[in-house]
């Protein structure tokens, strides 16, 4: 089995842990935060700006990029780095979410699943082995495999057939992968619903399968907070300690910590570009929204402290007559903000473990972000 | 009266110039093609991405900026280019012309315009003094004149009536101006719809009453490209040569040619913004259109030689993917195409007129834009 993820630190009295991940562009330090890019573009940032904040792993979206620009065209550019001029580490999602979240028809069968593109309703299907094809045109730095995605409260039976067909898939896409040459890596995806016996037999049997890496899918799908730490944690015991653990989809700061706490060492969250498209902005006192009257004088920046461009040139003020009049420069420097502020977040969440004081900050930061505005 | 224009250049055969002007926030070479950012935003770029290009003027609108965020904020604020982080030079539009294409009420009375806002319909009036006194808030480098805007074809009688209204009102802008201790500058726009003998009056008058600068306004509001080219002519050799001549509303590369044959110093259009942001951009060969299928598996950049951030970093195939995606950097990209594009194009007609080639540059440019793609 490749190994990937070297551990730097653990903490003593919790999960949580920091490391390197080595990726063929580039090492990652974990615990990380990957903005997301579907289409191959963060929304309303350039590509070298996420990379001046920090970051050098970012999401793409399989599903989408498959319906568009297709494979040809992809292929055609020799793949989505060259393609979108990003020069760094790409973690592509497998559509597993996508078809089950976006598309207006899912059929699963035996041989793969069947889905309308939300873009014009032709049908496809998508294979786990199809979808590793696809990867690897793209030439993500981590693919995912093709998994059955369920809502939050279906009964157990389903959950278990889902289950099932989820580890069949997992399988059949890691034969694949070996059989195309292995290259860059696959990580399976734990499923199991809101069923712990589902999900302990999910996290064994896809850590027994020997991907370089483990993603923990159908959290955060509209429970409790409660309910997700208490799944997230649940599962996370089964999972080797050597190879590095995804949460699919988490991105606001209390999560995050809950994630770190339980040994996750990495998250992909739309949340931080779609609400800053929408005005609302990260601060250490909670969100806040930036559209909102009480800003209208405000010459203070979003975050005193913060290093982005958005902070180090503009008052709550301007940003709010910007968002008010629909500005494309709104949502470009919320975007900014947010990612910047997400990247400072991770960083001093790496540092705190490396000094043994991360519950101590967990709880600090936590107190002042329930607290705020 | 205020020199603000040194003429540093004038072709031997045509009108065309060069100079400088003088302006608080930084000498101006001109001709030169000024960015739209109507509520103090450029659309879709970062304000330090306009001043890299190398603008160091841009345009807002008196309109919109009074209805929002309104004059108590950008008192507040010390002025729209403390408010917007925008430290050259400003160029105020009066709102004559947005009253009369976006209001749905105009009602002119001798003492000003009453209109709707278009933003909640909300009544309003504005004087010529009241304009005078918003841009002073603003802080306009260039304050620009309350006029009444009249569409084409409407009879002698009415444009004569509008004209003289224009006449009454700069008259008072310009008193009023001075009185508030003349600081900046104010512009005055010559009028008088498509007719000969009250574009002669209208152009004589304005000049007259020692405006430190003049616009030519009723202009590119529909007519033939002919007309536009006649109209212009006729009315500029009124105008006086010491003065910056500020033609408002264009801004494709024909035009701006024409315009600055005929003397012409300044310009302002939207059209290369939100064309942009509809995936119209221009090249040697004319405009072209991102989201055509044509562009799908093109590797050539918008236009070779380009130095812009779309032109240095993406193919049409990727700018093609994003506005068929309808991602933000689509349009984010176009602008700063766009904006790059005619920046250029500037510097190079500035050239061709210091080295008295300027017939020559306008005709063998011309040629390939029209038999292009």
């Amino acid at each position: 089995m490749k190994k990937i993820h070297r551990i730097t630190h653990t903490h003593p009295s919790t999960s949580a842990r920091t490391g390197i991940l080595s990726l063929d562009h580039g090492d990652v330090v974990t615990p990380a935060f990957m903005p997301v890019g579907t289409n191959g573009t963060v929304k309303g940032i350039y590509h070298e700006h996420v990379h001046q904040i920090g970051y050098n792993l970012i999401l793409a979206n399989t599903y989408h990029l498959y319906l568009r620009p297709g494979v040809d065209v992809l292929g055609q550019f020799g793949g989505l780095h060259r393609f979108s001029n990003w020069n760094y580490n790409i973690l592509t999602d497998s559509g597993g979410f996508q078809v089950f979240s976006l598309s207006g028809l899912r059929k699963i069968q035996e041989q793969g699943v069947v889905f309308q593109s939300h873009i014009d309703g032709s049908r496809h299907m998508l294979t786990p082995e199809k979808v590793v094809d696809v990867q690897n045109v793209i030439g993500s730095d981590i693919m995912m495999v093709l998994d059955v995605c369920t809502a939050p409260e279906i009964p157990h039976k389903e959950a278990k057939i889902a289950w099932e067909t989820t580890r069949t898939w997992a399988q059949r896409s890691y034969d694949h992968w070996i059989q195309e040459g292995g290259e860059r890596n696959l990580f399976g995806i734990v499923q199991g619903n809101f069923y712990q016996d589902l999900r302990k037999e999910s996290a064994l049997a896809i850590s027994e399968i020997g991907f370089p890496g483990i993603a923990i899918g159908g959290l955060s799908v509209g429970e409790t907070s409660q309910q997700f730490a208490d799944y997230l944690g649940y599962t996370t015991q089964f999972l080797p300690p050597d190879r590095p653990r995804y949460v699919m989809g988490i991105g606001t700061p209390d999560y995050i910590l809950e994630a770190v706490a339980n040994g996750i060492d990495m998250f992909d969250c739309v949340l931080a570009t779609r609400s800053a498209r929408n005005g609302s902005v990260f601060t250490d006192d909670g969100m806040i929204q930036l559209k909102k009257a009480a800003h209208a004088y405000s010459q203070a920046p979003i975050q005193e402290g913060c290093t982005c461009r958005a902070c180090t040139n503009y008052s709550r003020g301007y940003l709010r007559h910007v968002f008010k009049a629909n500005e494309m420069i709104a949502g470009m420097l919320a975007t900014e903000h947010n990612l910047t502020y997400l990247h400072t977040f991770m960083k001093n969440i790496r540092t705190a473990i490396d000094e043994d004081r991360f519950p101590e900050f967990k709880k600090s930061y936590l107190e002042r972000y329930y607290g705020g505005s």
